[in-house]
């Protein structure tokens, strides 16, 4: 069994609930084809457990070393990368006309989870390099485009993010870094970036920063940023890697997790200049990396989808095998053992496992077919309509896998019991990895206040367009019998609908979204639920030969979604209880209630 | 602030909830009194201070190593256990009669917790050598505890407990340990023992295992199981050590946290021969080692809220320093950051830790103190109603921290951000360190059938002795006028009662112990809150100086309830709901329905 891709599963997501191929017929997309797609599919699956598997442990257990100023990294990761980029997939997602494959997001969004489930930590390389791509492709002058963008989807130069410093991390108000206005238009930048990942190694032959920065001059807080190419070379005349731009590592993180990726304190202009060049307009920075944010965050989800998805699948290898135990009827201890997967608590575990996987996975997937959407939109109504879809499930898919698949993971770990806690066994790496994905690209609180003070706050009016794609499910899924989970939903949206009103009609900011943070996570299950509910219907819906497979399959996912309603989604209705109660317990809460006074 | 020890909290759990005081005035504990205990606890804390946390990290990093067939530890780990010896604190909790200081159960829980908190992996050598010693006294000859006690509990000698072996684990069964008899009484054992902590190390002159092993032509399954001592290194006539009993060390396993104790594969007599001693009765072993489990499991469930509010003081500290955003209603970017204890969101999730830590830590106590109260009872009768609360609260107080307190260990690191996740803050250490509370010891499904298949099933009575103290508890706490948590209280107990019900009335005993690990958790979330509302009775009783950090403390007692009812008391209904429904939703699930097939 495939220990880091469940194939089945991902045509199941991408063909069947979908419906890749009708998006696949629109002018955009339509130099590619179901055929087309899967053997994409084949060729990363390939490399990924080719050049990309085979040593992550090794890796894990060998993080990046800071040696006379300089990134050593195990040679693996250097040739995992060459072999992405040989094969294009740098590129993958780009237009054509910037020397991309113009592939649909929701494909490239999947070859990257099948890098990550492989090998997350090598796979980071290539998604920095990508999300900064992105934004040269959206917002850098056509100069810019042609210094930098070709050699970055070629994979020779990667590319990060340094939002982040050591005083500000989810305060970007607060960012320090200096830019200063040279006579010849470009600046001279100073200041220190920390979390940088990617921020410095010898893998590729260059390093393009997207940094935020203050020109000197700039209104104080959010409205004073901008956002500046930095690369780690300057370009010589002939645009390749010229000197040195004067960016010192000063520092290596050590993480519990993702311990392969290397993450940096990087100090700009200590020693000397460091150049930066202006992207998009002045004191706009932070719109032009929140435009970005979307995909961004739901890349983060998706990663944590791909460490649980990992977790699980080693989980079921070893039930499968290992025996221990017998069913709780047998009392004969002469018996022999039985495999572990016989007994339900373990299949309890397991699905538990498939649910918040497979959910998520239909979550992040959703969420990048809705920025196809938005490019591909017939109308500018459509496209407004997609594009305030996704702003409101961003937060969702970008939370809901770092807490539900970090419980995926601790499940993994709990069904290889004492085999599992040991590093012998992946499943406690996935566990570590996945940690993280609760705290960058905006953390769980605040992911939190976005969803229910940004956006929800302004009325439920804002779930409409949600409500709207809920209510087509319902519909499908009624004709196939699914009535309990239709009653269920309604009545879980109705309960997340009188928390919203709640929250609405009060006037204290900070007491009204007191528990933002658990209202993200119970929307998250029902939106979840939904995308479950649109899972079993499909899977009724098919009509596969009796005694096969592919029946076990489409049965498999009836219980998934099952489950999911009767253990998952029953817990929402206390939370939003909860919300709209408007508690004061924290809000009123001394800080001298905590720890040794 | 300490890192590692709330003394405050620790004196109104022992005195003011607990009321040690008069423990202390019964024959067997006479000797001491508060003034005595407090003196012992602040030794205990200097030294824990002093040897136990200043290397925590650096073992955390330097975990032992295999060379030249010998384990090799850093240095520092064997002065903290001579220390831990030196003070007598291996004999603190056994009888003055055995060289002993006879001191309450509760109190050696906290001793052993306050050295857990500052370095749980050191600590576990001492903890593993009083349950080893605790077993040979109570089911040793006088000749066996004249042969080893003395040096076990000088701390001269460690002890272990060998069970597990790589084939069984969970199923103890299953074990295939040999022992032979031979001419003299003693025995010859063979085989393999897995996951053995303390195994084999050069920090104690000798290592006392106790393992589990059958006698040739025993019984098949655990009435076939009997328990030896067996010395890593035979007595001599002059009764030390003397030849090497051929135990040898296969390998060590290498582990995600608690890297600290060496975790071992040994092999018994391979090279020559293995000497066992029988402990107690032929065949009776695993009698005896469950005559003890009881303790053995109170203290994984403290060691879980140790490592759980080492990491809660380290999150406070963090969140009353750490400059960080606004509150929310302040728009100006201007202004300075604020604390982000100031955060209504931070305090959430510090209340979240304050809750499992200190109800945890009031659970294990509790469980501790029963131990005591068996030892002290005055009638038989009374004896036995405290065995059977014990024997109900041990899967509680094994399973409820190693989930919640390991939740707490998630927000210690979400409050530090990027930092938590880095191994240079101390709080993804004991995260790592609390995730093997749910596997050791009877893992989280084996304490979930223990509790309702094995305990509760027999019908709602068992609860009788938790029912009447938990109405002595209302009845103070209406006194108080805590009204609204005590009516939730009721209803609590009422649904857990129906959900016992059900599963008693169900004759299929696979479907009605399904969700047997989901009623643990959720029945243990009752008994906390319980002993929440306990705490807020205690706290309103108080008359405390106005304006005084007393009364801040009390109060932080009565909102940290109140969060306990409010935030996580409320979840169980749905819990015991679908338990009651005996959902046949994992029961029902095919094998095949999971992963790749």
């Amino acid at each position: 069994m495939s220990e880091f891709v469940d194939r089945r599963n991902l045509d199941f997501v991408l063909f069947e609930m979908l419906d890749l191929d009708t998006l696949l017929t629109t002018p955009r997309y339509e130099e590619h084809d179901r055929e087309s797609v899967t053997a994409m599919l084949d060729v990363v699956e390939g490399i990924a457990g080719t050049n990309f598997l085979p040593f992550a442990a090794k890796l894990d257990a060998n993080e990046p070393k800071f040696v006379d100023g300089k990134v050593e990294i195990i040679p693996e990761v250097g040739e995992a990368l060459s072999a992405l980029g040989e094969a294009g997939l740098f590129a993958a997602g780009f237009d054509e006309a910037v020397g991309g494959l113009q592939l649909p997001w929701v494909v490239t969004t999947n070859i990257n989870g099948i890098f990550t489930a492989a090998n997350l930590s090598v796979a980071n390389y290539a998604f920095l390099t990508v999300g900064a791509a992105n934004m040269l492709s959206a917002f850098g002058t056509d100069e810019q485009k042609e210094a930098y963008l070709p050699n970055m989807l070629a994979g020779k130069w990667f590319g990060t993010m340094c939002l982040s410093e050591p005083q500000a991390g989810s305060s970007l108000a607060d960012i320090k870094t200096k830019a200063v206005r040279k006579e010849d238009g470009t600046f001279s930048l100073s200041g220190s970036k920390m979390w940088i990942s990617g921020g410095d190694h010898e893998l590729s032959d260059n390093i393009i920063h997207m940094v935020l920065a203050r020109i000197e001059g700039a209104p104080v807080g959010t409205r004073g940023i901008s956002l500046f190419i930095v690369p780690r070379y300057r370009l010589n005349e002939a645009g390749e890697r010229g000197e040195w731009n004067n960016i010192a590592l000063a520092g290596l993180n050590h993480k519990m997790g993702q311990r392969g990726t290397t993450n940096c304190l990087l100090n700009f202009g200590e020693s000397g200049e460091t150049v930066g060049y202006l992207l998009g307009e002045e004191n706009k920075g932070l719109a032009c990396m929140f435009h970005m944010m979307n995909e961004a965050r739901v890349g983060v989800g998706q990663a944590s989808v791909m460490s649980a998805l990992a977790g699980y699948l080693h989980a079921v290898g070893y039930a499968r095998e290992r025996p221990q135990g017998r069913p709780a009827g047998v009392k004969d201890q002469s018996t022999p053992q039985v495999p572990i997967i016989e007994h339900t608590d373990v299949r309890r575990m397991l699905m538990a496992q498939k649910a918040a996987v497979e959910g998520g996975l239909s979550l992040t997937s959703y969420c990048s077919l809705l920025v196809d959407k938005q490019k591909t939109a017939e109308s500018a109504e459509d496209r407004a309509e997609y594009d305030e879809l996704l702003g409101l499930l961003t937060p969702v898919a970008k939370s809901w896998p770092s807490e539900h698949c970090l419980e995926a993971n601790k499940w993994a770990i709990q069904i290889l019991g004492g085999y599992g806690y040991t590093r012998d066994y992946p499943v406690e790496r996935h566990y570590r990895d996945n940690r993280l994905n609760h705290i960058h690209e905006g953390t769980f609180g605040i992911q939190g206040r976005d969803l229910l003070g940004r956006k929800l706050r302004a009325g439920v009016s804002a779930l409409a367009p949600l409500r709207k794609q809920i209510a087509s499910t319902i519909e499908t899924a009624r004709a196939h019998g699914l009535n309990a989970e239709c009653d269920q939903m309604e009545k879980a949206l109705a309960s997340a609908e009188k928390a919203i009103e709640a929250v609405r009609g009060c006037d204290e900011e900070n007491l009204s979204l007191a528990n933002a943070t658990l209202f993200l996570d119970a929307f998250g299950t029902v939106v979840v639920a939904w995308l479950w509910l649109w899972q079993a219907s499909v899977a009724k819906q098919a009509s596969p030969e009796a005694g096969s497979s592919e029946e076990t399959f489409y049965k498999g996912k009836i219980a998934a979604a099952q489950y999911f309603f009767r253990y998952e989604l029953s817990k929402v209705f206390n939370t939003f209880e909860l919300v709209a109660s408007l508690d004061d317990t924290c809000e009123l809460a001394s800080a001298d209630f905590f720890g040794v006074s």
